[in-house]
């Protein structure tokens, strides 16, 4: 099995002003395709430490991927430093990333800047990936078995987040096609509503009963619930989904519909899923959520299909005066209740003219109110076969409530819908 | 100087199954006080490689904090390690953490099995900083000066993330009393509307002349723009933070509102203290942006106080129903363009009665229309002195588009409320 070695490079991330999330998305996308990762290391920007460290993780892996320090401004060194690693005194300029910088920056009306283009010269030792995200190149060095004992390759991702998931892709390809893989197979389900420890529980007897060579894995995630995936290494690919289809087939009659897709995917996907097609049309009424709901389905492309739009109405005023919230609900039952919940889910309906509607309502915090804890909302849906409400109650920071009511507000629309459409 | 290393040990984060958030917070604190953080580093649940990695922090670094491997099943194997690294074969009681251990499992409803107990027994090399959040205590090794040629410490902390942050004021107290610390110093300032490579040519001439001991990073981020960072190691603290501020005070002729604070900080929060206080209200109508600018606004604590809310019109049918937006104008001059940014903006204004709106329209793609290109997006502002409207292009996919296009807001927003405080 071919090991690999994840590194980033730069201060910010070794001085705590930012949280690695690289690191963790490419040791999955590694994971996946069957190589073990055995150290991630994080160094700064210093051209010494960056060498030093770069040629011991080459020396114990056969793949290194790094990000960062690929910036257009001084404190980004890390290309130097790879060319003194790969022993080069010559760059070259990469036209096809050349032509990406010049129409992102035309793009943004800027003008192309002499520290610009310099970000499409790589050092001569390395081949190129283009990045069409962002104006720095990927660079892939590759050293000769001599060098370290075992051939290795060394990839060079943008440390920005979004440029190096864009990457990776290519990466991966690249190492599939330059690496002898053990098969691995995955397969997913994604599960909402529970808890992971909740799920757990529940499917105990199912994990139990796993053939020895599946190894299960619970990848719980605030927006999306828990997403369980299968792993099985080696083995023909079509006899090895079957039978993971198989086990998978058996949670169904323990999970039912909280199970809502068998690959990895999104609450808004989903959702998207059922309407699209259909002619039925979706709104949303926000208070708490402050407008996550309407973003999370807005960034499902081709939204505009099903979704007609939103109102976030986050003083009791707009409440009343867009949606029709009756002052007298607000009064007598608060504005985090069942009522108002329900009110504004009909109000938005009513406004849009969709066919279903989903509201919140409720406390992220800091603190709560007279009537409930902070961490309580009130979810409303309505639909052609009337309104209906339901409460939850979370505990955790005002970001991470907001975002548990968003998911559980996407949540409980799905099984609302689907209740409609089996009936 | 003092440097440090921090090492997470476990597989969930070598695979990727969780992001490692306490390394950050470990350096934060670390950097607070003056140490260097020189690497961080992820290892697995594997004694050997457990031993061999620790052991080579020590004898690179003064300090070398681990997180994780400390919990009660067979998995976590840290403890054994410690113990074999630093020649202990006897275990002790400590009798704090074994009191701690009952409490919270008997205030669980839960028994004391041996495998609870067991977390109380330390290896005899080392001292016990208790841990009251969880069952797990923080063990100190002191290694002396003739091992690694330098005296070294390492401090084992549990990795589930709140119990790692109780422990650490008293592990940060433990390095202060046996350390001698040089202090560090940083400061921000955030940039706002203005490309990394742009900021860096426009202000190479005030970074030319830093002095030698100030050191400079750029820390882009698609929602808040740029953080500038200075830092300095050692001298007098109110001296080099009157230095970092004198310098920071000649970026501002240069930058002028571009700068929005002199701390780490969001576009959101620096709308929040514009309204903060004032009177003055604020609404949003958003088309492509989709309730992410309503949702960047509500992340702000307090944000009820200022903001009303939003309309996310997302069909044109809504524009025209809810906002107010002519058909004529739509047909005129299409849905992306400056004419409907400027009757959404308006519109949302009238129909929460607040003193500023902002609104967007525009393209995130796939796919752009017959008469703008994909990225494109249009802004509208309005205020008790008017209307105006601006149009950015980006160049991203659509989820960066969709941010990009929120941050703009965010920030032209800002501007055009200061135009007005300023007048």
């Amino acid at each position: 099995m071919t090991n690999a070695s994840i590194c980033t490079i730069g201060d910010e991330i070794l001085i705590g002003q930012i949280v690695d999330t690289n690191s963790s998305r490419i040791s999955r996308a590694l994971e996946e395709i069957g190589i073990k990762v055995t150290r991630m290391l994080s160094i700064g920007d210093d051209s010494e430490e960056i060498i030093t460290n770069l040629d011991n993780e080459l020396r114990h892996n056969g793949i290194v991927v790094t990000t960062g320090g690929l910036g257009p401004t001084r404190d980004d060194i890390t290309k130097a430093a790879l060319a003194a690693l790969s022993g080069s005194s010559t760059y070259i300029q990469n036209d096809t990333q050349l032509e990406i910088i010049h129409s992102i920056l035309q793009a943004r009306g800027l003008d192309v800047l002499d520290i610009n283009k310099a970000q499409a010269l790589v050092p001569d030792t390395c081949e190129v990936i283009p990045n069409r995200l962002g104006t720095a190149p990927v660079m892939v060095f590759r050293f000769p078995e001599e060098r370290y004992g075992h051939p290795s390759t060394l990839y060079s991702l943008p440390g920005v987040p979004f440029e190096a998931e864009g990457a990776l892709p290519d990466v991966i390809n690249d190492i599939k096609a330059h690496t002898p893989l053990t098969d691995i197979f995955h397969k997913c389900v994604m599960v909402a509503g529970l808890a992971e420890s909740a799920l757990s529980k529940l499917i105990e007897p199912w994990e139990d009963s796993l053939p020895a060579d599946m190894r299960l894995a619970y990848l719980p995630n605030q927006l999306t619930g828990v997403r369980l995936r299968l792993s099985i290494y080696g083995g023909d690919k079509e006899e090895e989904e079957r039978r993971i289809d198989e086990r998978f087939a058996l949670l169904k009659p323990i999970l039912g519909d909280r199970i809502y897709a068998y690959s990895d995917d999104t609450l808004q996907n989903a959702i998207g899923a059922l309407f699209r097609g259909t002619g039925m049309t979706l709104s949303a009424a926000e208070s708490c959520t402050g407008g996550m709901i309407s973003s999370l389905i807005t960034s499902v492309p081709g939204a505009s299909e099903y979704y007609l739009g939103s109102v976030t109405s986050y003083a009791v005023a707009v409440k009343e005066s867009v949606l029709g919230v009756k002052p007298d609900t607000v009064n007598e039952y608060g504005v985090v209740s069942p009522e108002v919940a329900a009110a504004m889910a009909e109000g938005v309906r009513k406004l849009t003219g969709s066919t279903y509607s989903v509201a919140t309502t409720g406390l992220a915090g800091p603190g709560g109110d007279e009537r409930n804890p902070v961490g309580t909302v009130w979810i409303g849906l309505s639909g052609p076969n009337g309104t209906s409400t339901v409460s939850k109650v979370y505990k955790n920071d005002r970001k991470r409530n907001i975002e548990r009511f968003a998911s559980a507000a996407l949540d409980e629309l799905r099984l609302f819908v689907l209740k409609d459409l089996n009936a």
